[in-house]
């Protein structure tokens, strides 16, 4: 249930981004304050010990908060500051992760994200984390 | 000036990792408590605006913690925590990320990293770091 | 609807800390994870422009993260990493904060809280955090 | 080594909020970007096990920022994120606070802070920190 005119605009959003591209985001919702990405396991995401290297959990997580934060600021945004918690090991075959607005606002926007792996059906919280952005 | 024995352990580890080799994270020095990895730009490495991704920013910063808690930890390290300050944007033919143990201990072991751009010789701070991780 | 045994237990806690008492908080609810804190305004928890002082929004966060891990931890908890976003100035005559275990750990427990201000009978959010503790 | 305007400048600021007079900070050195705070240690002070309570660790970093972003802001600054990383528990008959500011900018002031206990003419880094803070 997105706003397809935002999930559009996000989608041409992500493609302008080579990184996404090469790593393979993709956006699946998107609504007024809220985005959802997603991103297929491949064996080049490995960390030393196998799971899901942290460069891609921070980047999933700062990806989608800059995407929701984007829906409410009428324009380009830039992260500042971003922290992560890693909660579980990062296994799966699919990762989901969800992004809101925490409060917007004119100087700063702040938004929180869950980062979720998809293992045989179950899901997992893997990851939380939070971004703090300014619209430029 | 560096370790050599130390330099060449995490050398091997970096290799281990299947991400960090796909992107070319190189470390480049190495001692107790001090770790600094090296990145080369690839047009693949953009945001949407044609800096250095988010992830990289994390991942770079991450991964030299990681690897200088694990010089004084006697063995594997995990992260539970980190952070990221994105004080300019990326833009560079070169990043360096200079990491050091602010203290280290047995159940938790304290670090943090400057990330610097070097665009035409010049070397610029962009981001500022910390990773909080475990001995496993 | 807290749990009183555990509800007894934090209010005894909270009489041991010098501060907590000096301060003013008051635990007003309590189950496993999750904890409620509440803090009476004084005119001399001003900071310069006569809000909530930074001390005290991070200090309720904090306390009340703390009491959360300690019902799922089996003993004492000592902090090791907290955040603190300031979402709107602390105006109010009454201060809330609600805390809860986002993931309980032998090694570290994760939490979150959210700071309320209570003015003139409506509830705001000021403030969001979090706090990373270690078992002792 | 401090220059006096600005001293002078910070120590009167310091006199107008609540919190700072009734808890006793007292601005000791200040200079551009840079600012010493320190805090006599009183019985009313503890947490729970007797150290420095984590209100009074996040707030003497949280005003040191504040003051050292404002010696680079001509007029106000709001802390908008602060995290605080508890190295070693909190024993002294004083603690220092010294900030720097690590970037300035006019949307966004990044700093950093060390706190230092000083017990027995002994001075032992116990909690490191940072804000960042926007000009208002």
């Amino acid at each position: 249930m997105s706003d397809t005119s935002i999930l559009d605009r996000l989608r041409a959003a992500n493609r302008t981004a080579a990184f996404n591209d090469m790593i393979g985001f993709e956006v699946t919702q998107a609504d007024e304050g809220r985005v959802e990405l997603q991103l297929e396991w491949r064996d080049d995401f490995k960390q030393y010990a196998g799971f899901l290297h942290a460069s891609l959990i921070a980047g999933m997580i700062d990806t989608a908060c800059g995407f929701a934060a984007s829906t409410m600021s009428g324009g380009m945004v830039m992260a500042s500051h971003f922290s992560v918690n890693c909660l579980r090991p990062g296994a799966g075959e699919r990762f989901i992760a969800q992004a809101e607005v925490v409060k917007p606002g004119r100087k700063q926007i702040f938004t929180r994200c869950e980062l979720f792996a998809v293992q045989q059906g179950a899901r997992k919280l893997i990851a939380t984390g939070e971004t703090l952005l300014v619209p430029v």
